[in-house]
């Protein structure tokens, strides 16, 4: 028991060292594990739960706007790869090269997919002949392999889960469409259900998708002041289709080109909700997303009646549709208040003989840790209540950690002292070519995070090199 | 649209070529379709919706007898997979081997998993200490590869989907338990869920999982006679653990080894469902793993109000918890009713002006034929009443098939014309020795299926050496 606690009590700060604090609560709230094979993880059960939370709502979020799901193979022939110029340069220097199947050598090698365009475009081709098997609207649920040199549990790592959607479409209008539509869907996911606020925005031409037209992003921001791309949603034009011959035949009969998106969520966003909602006590999770809502702890769990009277309360928590659960194990009140803080359960509720003979209990949110004493009567209403309080909360607290931390720079000289001591987004004119963003990725150690859809003319001239600016841009670090 | 109704009507009768009619059912219901990934498949919209309801079902039965879901790496480094002798032997020869990492050989090749037990034993050697780390139950969803030489969609392809579940006990006791209490799972699951009968048994020595102590197994009969294994649960005793060093401190603070299982089910149940249910009309679903339940059909959709009470039809069905569709396109009715019956949709709701007329419709069942006038205000009801019968029709109508082609053989003679003539299930006696099973292989071309748990003593000696037999063994032809 005395190590078992300390395992819980040995967490770093994050203040002193935010990326330990980060592995910290990555190991000790259970959600990963390292494996013998380098660069990969295992998620554990803490951690694949929230991720069944988070393609649960997804993915009904997604039916909603008639995407149907598909499989496809996870190996790419490298001819197929190949067929796309810019995306077989993006992609070829980090996949996993299958060279053998049983004993034998492969005629041709193929690749684990590290995102599978090339196979629905090959898939696409075969089965589109008319405007009438238009649009097609398919995602599927896998994992990915990228030959990553440097990883991070959930923020990179050389297999991760994720969906990826692919459409094709009769008009160049219907992609950017639904290119839109899919980044909103990716917008408020974050919003209403990881209390996570997220910027909308493209990404410049250096930034985008290999072979993609247009790529738009969410960025969200940290605790640490770095950004996360935190969705993205590429409209590939017909790059994709004249490279692949996926053309149909239109009402007046003339054969055309379709118009393709591609849009993705990961696990990596479990690697937000910790960097987002933590604190030095661990994981803090929004109630909407997490497994477990509330723990029930008993308190002298060992006299007549607290027992009984704790699974009477889980009963009726659990009839009222909360997720919860009672800890009856053999360890201190103190100790599971510390387990159910790291693993970051929105809510506790603690009953003691003291609290029974007066009718009630104790709501304790994890975030606030403010304390709601209730009649036992009133308890399933106000836990839900108290949560989506939190939810609510939560999402205002990170909106406004994101607020407090993006600043606006009119000089270069002003944009190199934000970007050396003040973590966070830098908004900043440019005129819209490269150079500039290399040098400012060169001198500021800073990169393009997306060009927002809510613009704001905070000067006439590029950051960098004074000529007239185009756009506003946030620029920042980036996990 | 000529050519289009030829594509529904051009499917082979079972009767003439049933392998052929399989075909066609997986292409025409738009199942599966071929890619460029030799023996590998797309599993389009409609094959992928029934996987998803399986998934949930299943999912949904494992969690309630404790099973949390996880996920490891697709990778296996080779000197893991080598670990354990027979394990090896018997997967070596079909896996795919990744040999390059982005642009660099590996310094240890890896295979993509064909099953994940050495990656479990693994995880678990770190993981497991103390007796109170025991039991772990843990299952995870995801893809699997088996470099195959010839392959089916669905029933034998080079990557398929499916779930694992890898358990670890503190006792043999407590591992036996868990691998039949997952046998039973699955044997439930296919009778109540998928409408398909199964015999419960152990597979013989030579049959059973490498590196397995023990295989049980569900298997089930199609319609054309031949035996499909419709999942597997191992016990691994403790040879796992010693060959990954998984030992635990007991209670007395001695090590000991851990016990293991494993168990698996995969999308091979979607090619029995269309081989168990089907017909020359295509595929039929059992109601309750039906992606769409119920597809209404407008008679004479032009005319007034028709379409609105279709309309109104669907919205009352789906409010009553039917999953509904309405076929509102500009075909003719009895091309929806191909089209309806191709893809196994389990009801029909026939609806035109005159039923509108007398207030009522016609409910059609897809197994039978049958028809069913309704008032519309029974309407719901009634057809969820007949979505119930159909149901466990398709159960029983399968068991008697199963019973009709199931036989007793008491001489070696009696047994080679069975397998000859009668396909289907051949029960006989046998005396244990894998000698007889090869022979019985080599000369009647069967394999043994499974030693049934429900035991009859049809004779007291094997039917191949004449020796005392020790257990009554079904045989057959499988896929």
């Amino acid at each position: 028991m005395a190590k078992d606690k300390k395992l819980v009590e040995a967490i770093t700060s994050m203040e002193e060292d935010f990326a330990q604090w980060y592995t910290d609560v990555v190991k000790k709230a259970e959600l990963t594990d390292y494996t013998s094979v380098k660069g990969c993880m295992v998620i554990k059960p803490a951690g694949y739960a929230i991720w069944e939370n988070i393609q649960h709502e997804l993915d009904r979020r997604f039916k909603e706007t008639g995407v149907e799901n598909v499989y496809l193979p996870m190996l790419i022939p490298e001819s197929l790869l190949q067929k796309e110029k810019d995306h077989v340069e993006g992609f070829a220097p980090e996949v996993a090269w299958v060279t053998h199947g049983g004993l034998e050598p492969l005629q041709e090698r193929m690749c684990v997919r590290p995102t599978s365009e090339t196979l629905f475009c090959d898939f696409y081709a075969n089965d589109i002949h008319s405007y009438r098997d238009l649009p097609k609207v398919y995602n599927q649920w896998c994992s990915v392999m990228r030959w990553e040199k440097t990883t991070r549990p959930f923020l990179r790592s050389r297999e991760f889960l994720w969906q990826e959607g692919h459409t094709a479409h009769a008009t160049a209008e219907e992609a950017e469409e639904r290119t839109i539509q899919m980044l909103n869907v990716y917008a408020d996911f974050c919003e209403e259900f990881l209390a996570i606020p997220v910027i909308k925005g493209r990404k410049t031409d250096k930034e985008k998708f290999a072979g993609a037209e247009a790529t738009y992003t969410i960025e969200s921001l940290m605790h640490d002041g770095k950004a996360l791309q935190s969705g993205t949603s590429h409209n590939f034009g017909d790059g994709f289709a004249k490279a692949f011959g996926i053309q149909y035949a239109d009402k007046d009969n003339t054969l055309k080109y379709v118009h393709q998106t591609s849009w993705g969520m990961t696990t990596r966003m479990i690697g937000a909700i910790i960097m987002v909602h933590g604190d030095n006590s661990g994981l803090v999770l929004p109630p909407r997303v997490a497994p477990t809502q509330v723990m029930v702890i008993p308190i002298q769990m060992q006299k007549d009646g607290v027992l009984d009277k704790a699974n009477e309360v889980k009963t009726a928590l659990a009839a009222a549709g909360l997720r919860v659960k009672l800890d009856d194990s053999e360890k201190s009140p103190g100790w599971k208040f510390s387990e159910q803080e790291m693993r970051g359960i929105p809510v506790r509720i603690e009953l003691g003989p003291k609290d029974i003979e007066a009718g009630q209990a104790v709501i304790v949110r994890r975030d606030t840790r403010e304390k709601l004493v209730t009649p036992l009567s009133e308890l399933p209403q106000k836990t839900a209540e108290v949560l989506e309080t939190m939810q609510k909360d939560m999402l205002e607290r990170a909106r406004a950690h994101r607020d407090a931390h993006t600043y606006t720079a009119r000089t270069l000289d002003e944009f190199k002292d934000i970007a050396e001591n003040k973590p966070g987004f830098i908004k900043a004119m440019w005129c819209g070519c490269q150079e500039c963003e290399d040098a400012l990725k060169e001198e500021a150690g800073v990169t393009s995070r997306c060009i927002p859809f809510v613009q704001e003319q905070i000067s006439d001239t590029c950051i960098y090199c004074g000529k007239p600016a185009t756009k506003m841009v946030y620029w920042g670090k980036a996990y």
